[in-house]
């Protein structure tokens, strides 16, 4: 006799998605020692953080090194200098968002896994395809997964319709992987939907910063919101924090479920099983908020739209059909001429030695697509930009 | 129809501890101006963190402010310039503990409430008194909690005895609240009693640093732990890090149940639910152990000691029973002539303006103890020392 272990983990699928990636390359390379290959599967950020952030972290480290300004543990939700600043970002969107319904953390990955814990037994709704983390996190405690299929007929943004029942529907707009962003309109539709049918929405606003036309950057744009949504949300993409880890959810004190505020949960799940943000991290995304750190952010966010417009020009003038580039770091693109994910994989990595990602790994309705990032450097996605149109 | 929260929640006790101090230390300050209160129930350290701590920080934000320099997202269990050193740690302790096995935290509280993802529907046995966060985050996940008594009987150490079953035991070594150590014969007795039962021990050496008799700093110097034993640790206490986060748990290898290894499933666990530590955080925590690093962690703690030893003599002078004091930032004493915990916090405030907090907090076999912590200044420390003489 011995302990149980949580036998949920043998249903996950083992992610082979980036070591298969990782092999073939390697592989290749091998046999090609003198191909230049170009990497633009990457769905990390390459440009350094902004002055003014490196120069507040800096600070706060020197605080932390004098007794007289020597800090201990942070507060478990973030101090009041962040949340506050987190609350004045929402104004300037036009949503009044208390700081107290603000939650700060370690990035958005740690509360779309950990938020979960807050939850009863409820059916799961995932969009396919979709972040993995959603998926594994739910499949972990043991819940059923019903998946939203999407595609070219609905542009990757599943809307409900008439099998989604009372659940958790978790919606990333921007997508990741798809780079789609929901309207307003649509977004309506779904906190319409959630409230007729008690349902939650899990809306991960990640790319939020990289949005240019009228889809809405929060949910809580969309009226009714508050009352069905919680927003996760990243320094990330944002301000280049992918190693500096912060990110925050927002769950507002009007969500009440069988007369639980779920705020109330949340902050008793965060008091007990985290600590709060490193000092000088929470200093480093306060000053991402000032008129500097907003304007650099937005700078390097206007490099990686660049790219983005490259590779989007070349899909353009052949005519493949794609979602993102627009509204977000991601291309989404069809693999030309009928080809499935893993053979347009190979055939790009062996006619023009570009790699990216092929789509089937991020669900069933992924395959025959390929997800490409504008978080390379100018000259490289420039690079790749004139292979693609050689090869496409 | 709604969906349902994690009704599990609702049995968890509120937490008054703390707020309840508040008030009541509130209340006596308005009604008495002049006081001049002592506070000695932190648990908060308060030495500012080693200067090539600080720098090592500084350089590391340095970093990610220029693009040669810059880094993404980190490895999702740990840097291996930091897993290495902290392998490096243990073997300075005569422990080879490879680096595969260390993971990496924002902190030791996350671990230990996090644990719970990795197992399964176990019976969960925790001392009494205890550190909450073991009893919260099994509560939050509905599991069953056996209680090991402690008391003056068997000088705040509980035992396995034949009332444990298989199960998960949390042990903490040096404890908090109590401040006492289980020596390696003890250690022995519960690493023998975890095998054969086909239990878990969770080990939390947080205070391991604090220990100098010859009590383990970690489970893993008892033969048979690394088969029955993860061990969680933290640079809080150590470092000086509660503000700048950082914490480690190992899972040996060797911790196989019913075929799986845990350590496999922390692993998945941490690579979805969690995204690694900020860079520049590891970077201060990989500083902690260079020689420097090390010399001025082990000055604050022997400023820390020092304090402790304070308050040992007045309550060796007193008679008054006691555990903690050496090995541990914290003393454990019985309350003088019968009182019981509030009623001492009350009479302590009162008579000498000191604060501490009451053992019941903690659980029902702190009833009549009471803590008093060593993190305050010398100066602070000694003046409380001076108002206990005058009123124990």
């Amino acid at each position: 006799m011995t302990i149980k272990v949580n036998d949920n983990f043998a249903a996950l699928s083992k992610s082979y998605l980036f070591s298969e990636i990782g092999r073939r390359v390697r592989e290749y390379q091998e046999a090609h020692p003198e191909a230049n290959i170009v990497r633009m599967g990457i769905g990390d950020v390459t440009r350094p953080l902004p002055q003014c952030v490196v120069n507040a972290m800096k600070a706060a480290a020197d605080e932390l090194g004098k007794a007289e300004t020597f800090r201990g543990y942070p507060p478990e939700y973030g101090y009041d200098f962040l949340r506050e600043a987190i609350s004045a970002h929402y104004a300037e969107m036009g949503v009044e968002m208390p700081a107290d319904d603000i939650f700060v953390s370690d990035g958005a990955k740690s509360d779309c896994g950990n938020f979960v814990d807050v939850l009863g037994d409820n059916d799961i709704y995932l969009p396919d395809p979709v972040y993995p983390v959603y998926r594994d996190s739910n499949v972990m405690s043991g819940r059923r997964i019903t998946l939203l299929p999407s595609g070219r007929d609905n542009d990757f943004l599943p809307m409900p319709d008439e099998n989604c029942g009372t659940g958790v529907y978790y919606l990333c707009s921007p997508g990741n992987p798809t780079g789609a962003a929901y309207s307003a309109q649509q977004l309506a539709r779904w906190v319409e939907f959630a409230k007729k049918s008690g349902s939650l929405i899990i809306f991960d606003a990640a790319y939020e910063a990289f949005i240019t036309d009228d889809c809405p950057r929060s949910v809580y744009l969309v009226p009714g919101a508050r009352e069905c949504a919680v927003e996760i949300c990243s320094f990330s993409k944002t301000a280049g924090f992918t190693g500096t880890r912060c990110g925050y959810t927002v769950v507002p004190s009007e969500l009440v479920f069988d007369g639980v505020h779920l705020r109330d949960l949340w902050a008793r799940r965060q008091a007990t099983k985290f600590n709060g943000v490193s000092y000088p991290v929470q200093r480093a995304a306060q000053a991402a908020y000032s008129p500097e750190g907003m304007a650099a952010c937005y700078e390097n966010i206007a490099y990686y739209r660049e790219n983005a417009a490259m590779l989007a020009s070349v899909l353009d003038e052949k005519g493949i059909y794609y979602t993102g580039g627009k509204n977000s770091p991601y291309l989404w693109l069809q693999c030309p001429n009928g080809m499935g994910s893993w053979e347009f994989f190979d055939y790009l990595l062996d006619k023009a030695n570009i790699v990216g990602t092929p789509g089937e790994g991020f669900g069933k309705c992924g395959e025959g697509f390929f997800r490409l990032t504008s978080f390379s450097t100018h000259e490289l996605t420039a690079e790749a930009v004139r292979r693609l149109r050689e090869v496409l």
